[in-house]
């Protein structure tokens, strides 16, 4: 497996800091709008100038990868793009599945982004007895009792919390039981799960504190 | 201003790294909660252990606002969270306006996690002649174009956006001409603003595009 090979996308992930992984898609996004615009080069500058990283930073987080432009050319965008993708494991279609159906799951559900980009709810789970047989957004809400069953037989492979936060440890928890590696938590709480699960958190309140720092 | 002066919360902001900042609000979060539990001396290590990150990481971070705990004695965790709060400006209430009244804007204006951190939504807008004028959480919502006059007669420093990703760079734009400063943004896109305007995204694919890397 040598490091040179642009095609091996199968190296250890442990070799690769978690926070690159988070910076990829972002690269991804800035890719499809500059093809979208038509150009078929990028250089680590303009691809830098328009995420507010270094050129450098750029180099770094994709040299983990293999090589993947030639000094001084750029990189050829749609191949970048492509490359980029197939390490994400954005070139395939992902099912998920939504617990919560109060008000902002009724929004995630509802929420155009998801599909274009490869993500499928496939199913929508709650507890209470007066939202579960509801169809919200083409879907029939499911008991909470029902997630292993049907994480199962729906190939879910993500689970998209959106319980209050109270509940959102148990919720996880039961996520976890059921198989799912993979969690979105709009829930504002730092979660603890079993090593090789990954939790994104969605927590506005969080991005709102880190902003008045710089209008205080 | 000698940087060992704890209390010198005044220093130039452009001498901290922005992802130093964005951690400071998780360690307010860990703290309250360590204060609620009744504990009144945390470690780096406990800190760490809780956040995912080392104690080294902690205590540079926490280095570049002073010196907050003394070696091999842990921090006092009710100074060091109001330390930090007052460092992030999370001592005083700050009023916020929602840009964007369909489903989601719907679901932010009714999320009651905002107040009690201190953000308060006390206007909300949209272009839609079917909906301006309409009550929504307590609000009437507003036309956008009442935006500047608004933002400066209720003092609002910061605005959500809640809009389609095609409108989203325009309604920023006019929440800069506004002079507001501070930006949560719901769109799925990285917006071009000029220096000293923060944008924060909120963007669920952008999350869920990084954990599939684990189970691809």
């Amino acid at each position: 497996m040598a490091t040179s090979n642009i095609s091996d996308n199968s190296s250890s992930e442990s070799d690769v800091p978690e926070v690159v992984i988070q910076r990829l898609p972002l690269y991804v996004r800035v890719l499809s709008h500059f093809s979208s615009a038509g150009n078929d080069v990028i250089s680590s500058e303009q691809l830098g100038n328009r995420l507010q990283v270094t050129p450098a930073q750029i180099r770094k987080d994709l040299s983990y990868f293999g090589r993947f432009g030639k000094q001084g050319r750029g990189y050829d965008v749609a191949m970048l793009e492509g490359q980029l993708r197939s390490i994400l494991g954005l070139d395939r279609t992902w099912n998920a599945a939504v617990v919560g159906m109060g008000r902002l799951g009724r929004a995630v559900v509802s929420y155009p982004g998801f599909a274009p980009e490869g993500f499928k709810i496939v199913a929508a789970f709650d507890t209470s007895a007066a939202i579960v047989d509801q169809t919200i957004s083409k879907l029939t809400v499911r008991s909470i009792s029902r997630l292993t069953e049907t994480v199962k037989s729906l190939d879910i492979k993500i689970g998209i919390v959106t319980v209050p936060i109270d509940h959102a440890q148990e919720v996880i928890d039961a996520l976890v039981n059921a198989g799912i590696k993979s969690i979105l938590n709009y829930a504002p709480l730092s979660p603890q799960v079993p090593e090789g699960v990954t939790v994104r958190g969605i927590d506005p309140v969080l991005s709102l504190q880190s902003m008045t720092y710089y209008i205080r």
